[in-house]
């Protein structure tokens, strides 16, 4: 009999269901991994909550997250709830000694993220942060491959988080632009871009940015003609360092009129390069410097059940993978941390406050005017 | 409370796995249907069986796929074994008076997929065929498209169904090279081709075909010296005429090296023409004639949620469904049809008996190197 | 001194420009070569020679073919005039002893491009059919690998030359659909493609052929609401045997809604594949069976000055080659032919003659509903 | 009769071969035009100019470009030598009265830059500066649409061009790794993307640049073990602003390991975006807000005769222009401006000046780690 494990999300949305489709069905994909039993769902609106109880087959539902935290049969809370509400559902759940998976980006700010990080840890619970795009099996490859000296000395990274869902400058105001809760284009999908350079090439040391906000006011509610200031950027661009002696470029915008899910980057060295876009995400492009040259060029490599663990969803190559199967790696590997593989885990909450960390520096760096030391 | 409906499934290998993944997660990602509840899994190898029921949650496993057919709780008999044996598992399940789902090709020739309409029909149930590719919402927007006009009237179609995992001369025999057994690349990939050919343009009235088999002998099983003569197509060829009037062609090619799901076609007409390969399924070009000619050509679209059911697996474009999903879009029709949605259905195995019929034509066709009428 | 040599140039089209444009730079690209001295250009309609001698520098214009065949200064005579007139016009230019370069397809069927062989050999003369797509370097590069054996043994060939300038059903009569004169798409786009096969897999040894007018009349003129009877195809698909044992399809199409310049290949081989199409000529996509399969793809080869002669226009790579760039190509190998370099001619006449073969077997297998044999 | 003009290049390398094939073939490709007469050739290595003058068909050769800058006979001065030189020369020519095409970057720096154009001013000589890929046809689209409002406000432009031609840290030393003579990867690569930037958005008025040496010493020379420190750039990463309001960022970098020509560019706007590499010159991507969402994506437009001159070259669409060819429409363009067609002119000098600027302020932003005004 393979053993359970109860789960508590908080939030219905996007995100929300995203983790319950994952729960729900990783056991299927992983069945050396703990079944996760769905117990609880939170949403603030109850109705929502209900009905996601009914759809996913929840045993309860709840307007209360506090009761989702401390009911005794949940043993991972998953936070999906806007990011200001992060902080303090993690450490309500820390402090109950859950264990924790949190969207991402993991908090307002570098300091909320520290007081997460610091929690987990004194309640010695494990964490998962939910950059479900590192998940993806072409992702660790160009990761394996660059650790491998594939592409010899890394000479440039450049990254793009491009979306156009605020491109219309009639789309409302959202929580999304306020800053205390969203935290704009950077936060929404620079972290992605950032989670991605990290992952790929480690510590970035100093940023140089330049936030705008491309659409001054919208309207303050869906068919109200009353029009509501932007405070955060819709567009950044930021200039990087990497520890490792590498500059690069990272570009989040979410006004890229025309992109739907434009999480792209090109990495050079001296021996080679990747090219990916998430667009086309069962693809990697490759070059390989030297041998023939007259056959040299970009590879397009297709994923395959050769690249793990996309087996785990079909046998056969080229069949590709969807977003939902992303999130069901993350949770996956989630599952097989709290089990005690240590490797397994990732990015966790650490690792997510260390992105927190670039973003704080590029919104100094950006105000400045200045370069920035992330610290 | 939801409504619950008993599965049987029927094999446990690559298209097994499929349908466990999609009947075990359906009810999560279309919340209005019945709710299927994995009861019985069967396959002739039991420890294969006993794995599945675990992986997948099975209430129970046996190696008899009659004790499956004949279970009171078993409403639906998924069929995933071997293309020999559809005939009679369906026959089965049709008087046990069981739905019946049925993975492609439906049977070895039209005459065995004629009794299976007429079983199915007799008995009264519901029944469709793994025709999974067409379930994808951007070829139901190309159906759609062609059906409205919007390509004007039809000239052409290209189908290609490539793949390159029989291409190595020394990967042995296998049930797939067996006649009377799977059927070669024409029913294997072929299938798919004509199913998308008659699912866009509708009738194939008649047949020039050439069928090959490039690698004639294979080692008689893994790891043997002995060979085995190869009696079926590797690349079969195929030229059409459809009722509607236009003319096409089909290739069918399982040593397609390099090519790892490139189901593709492309169908030109009067006012338009769209382009799709399966490499790339979350994407379907298209060309409208006229308009400003300095900005004509062939737009790409990416899938959305307003591409239904797009929807049901992320509300946010372009971050795109895997090749499970299309089978979980498969099952939740299925459900609709059984629970009474006429509409829902198919393709139904009346429409795969139709799909056999120009198999069957072309088989003819290439042995009497000559036209033939599908009838 | 670089030795020069007199050109005459027939028509005055597409093609004859193309020619123009390629003797009178040919010379600057390949220093190596003679300098072509553009003496006479000859229309039927004189106003349209007398502007091309303006344009390009012709030393005098003519209204009448024979007076520029039988001009002492000219002695390379090249005809672009249409298809009807190209064996009468070649027999007349052997007679005067002139090297004959001309547009394809060579004639209007195999007994025609018979006489114009005989007659270039029995005169000595050297040959040179239009077949531009074949001077490509990256198509050179694709016949020598797999000459080299780097695609083993292949095992399959599709062809296509899908171009939409007859797509438009009310685009009037002209010349091109004269049997007689043009001979429908396949003599316009399929001889391309069979060229395409032939050059990089040899002898096709049978041929089935399903030859169809999709748009049975068109206006009589431009302008006129007089309709004339289409009696040549606009849609060609043509089943092939290669003498060297693989099978391969063509499919020739001038009514392919949205294809520009669509002349494409797949070639498939035990070891490796090629994926071409003109539409971005300056691109080769090579697939290597074998080698580690986390990195396995199609590459795509960018031409670059390791492509010989590439670099005779551009030291730089992937700065790409112009259509008029693979006329000049082909220029350049005509006249190392002429001095003497055999191994540069061709395609000659005699493989255009082979090509008139195939077309020829083509139009009698879908005449009789049969396969023909090439002959 | 058309009028002559008598052209004198110096430099006979990649550019000045450039050069010559375009003066050599404008005449036929824009009949309308003056006829250029290849006067004089000037390299510093005579029998390079010799071997030029054989090649092209110049009328004399010169070791000394003073030579050819005070021929009577030379009424068009072509300057293709090292960026050093190009004030000199330059200012000779003004002063001889020549009109005067120059390769990019025009000068070392902005004052040389100013000095040029005064001396041409002063002169009343017509000049042409040699950023050919602006000449693009669909370049000159997107610059109208952009123009024309189709995209709406814009908001976001990113810029690339990234080679590897100096990718190999083994590839010696050479006079573009002069800071004085050629300027490093933002002079050389980051001229194009700056004046793309300014041809399709307008003025930058403020520049933040991180200017990098990925590969710090060289080998001195060809085959020689001493190495020689690098002080130029190898990568330039630019963030912009520009005075319509928007931002930006450009990429220059020659260390960009698999790639050929990737100048780049993406703009976006509140109605449409436009995405262009010169990997695929012939191709330009287009997204429109609005409409049917069910057909939404980007459009790729291809080259053809309804995008000014295409048609010169070619009267079919697809078949694609070449490297060469633009650099006849440059050459065309300039012929016609000091034809009098002042329209047609550019960019001139002075607009080569303003990029100029752009680099000066990103050279001064990156030594001084501080955001620059352009001025």
């Amino acid at each position: 009999m393979r053993n359970e494990i109860g789960v508590g999300i908080i939030g219905t949305g996007f995100m929300g269901k995203a983790h319950a489709f994952a729960y729900g069905s990783v056991a299927s994909y992983f069945p050396e991994s703990a079944v996760p039993v769905l117990q609880v769902v939170a949403d603030v609106n109850e109705a929502a909550a209900r009905q996601a109880q009914e759809q996913f087959g929840f045993r309860r539902a709840t307007a209360d997250w506090r009761d989702l935290v401390n009911d005794p049969a949940v043993a991972i809370v998953s936070i999906t709830a806007p990011n200001a509400l992060h902080r303090e559902i993690a450490l309500a759940a820390a402090q109950a000694g859950k264990h924790i998976h949190c969207e991402k980006p993991l908090a307002p700010d570098a300091a909320a993220a520290r007081d997460m990080v610091e929690a987990a840890t004194a309640a010695g619970v494990v964490t998962q942060a939910g950059f479900n795009y590192l998940q993806n099996p072409l992702i660790r490859l160009a990761r394996d491959m660059i650790a491998a000296g594939e592409l010899g000395e890394i000479t440039s990274f450049r990254g793009i988080h491009a979306e156009d869902y605020m491109a219309d400058p009639e789309a409302s105001w959202t929580w999304r632009l306020d800053p205390a809760g969203g935290g704009g284009a950077i936060a929404d999908l620079g972290s992605h871009a950032i989670a991605m350079a990290r992952f790929l090439l480690g510590d970035i040391t100093h940023v140089n940015a330049d936030l705008e906000t491309a659409i001054a006011s919208r309207p303050a509610a869906s068919g109200v003609s009353e029009r509501r200031a932007v405070e955060v950027d819709d567009i950044a661009r930021l200039t990087l360092r990497f520890a490792r002696g590498c500059g690069g470029h990272i570009e989040a915008n979410w006004v890229a009129t025309g992109r739907k899910m434009h999480l792209a980057f090109e990495v050079a060295g001296s021996k080679g390069a990747l090219v990916f876009t998430q667009e086309r995400f069962n693809e990697l492009h490759f070059y390989r410097a030297g041998g023939d040259a007259r056959q040299a060029g970009f590879t397009r490599i297709e994923a395959g059940p050769q690249h793990e663990p996309y087996g785990r969803f079909c046998v056969a190559p080229g069949h590709q993978l969807g977003f939902n199967d992303l999130k069901v790696i993350e949770v996956a590997a989630f599952l097989r941390a709290i089990a005690g593989d240590g490797a397994a885990a990732g990015p966790d909450f650490r690792e997510a406050w260390e992105i927190q960390k670039v973003i704080d520096a590029a919104l100094r760096s950006s105000a400045g005017r200045s370069w920035q030391a992330v610290s």
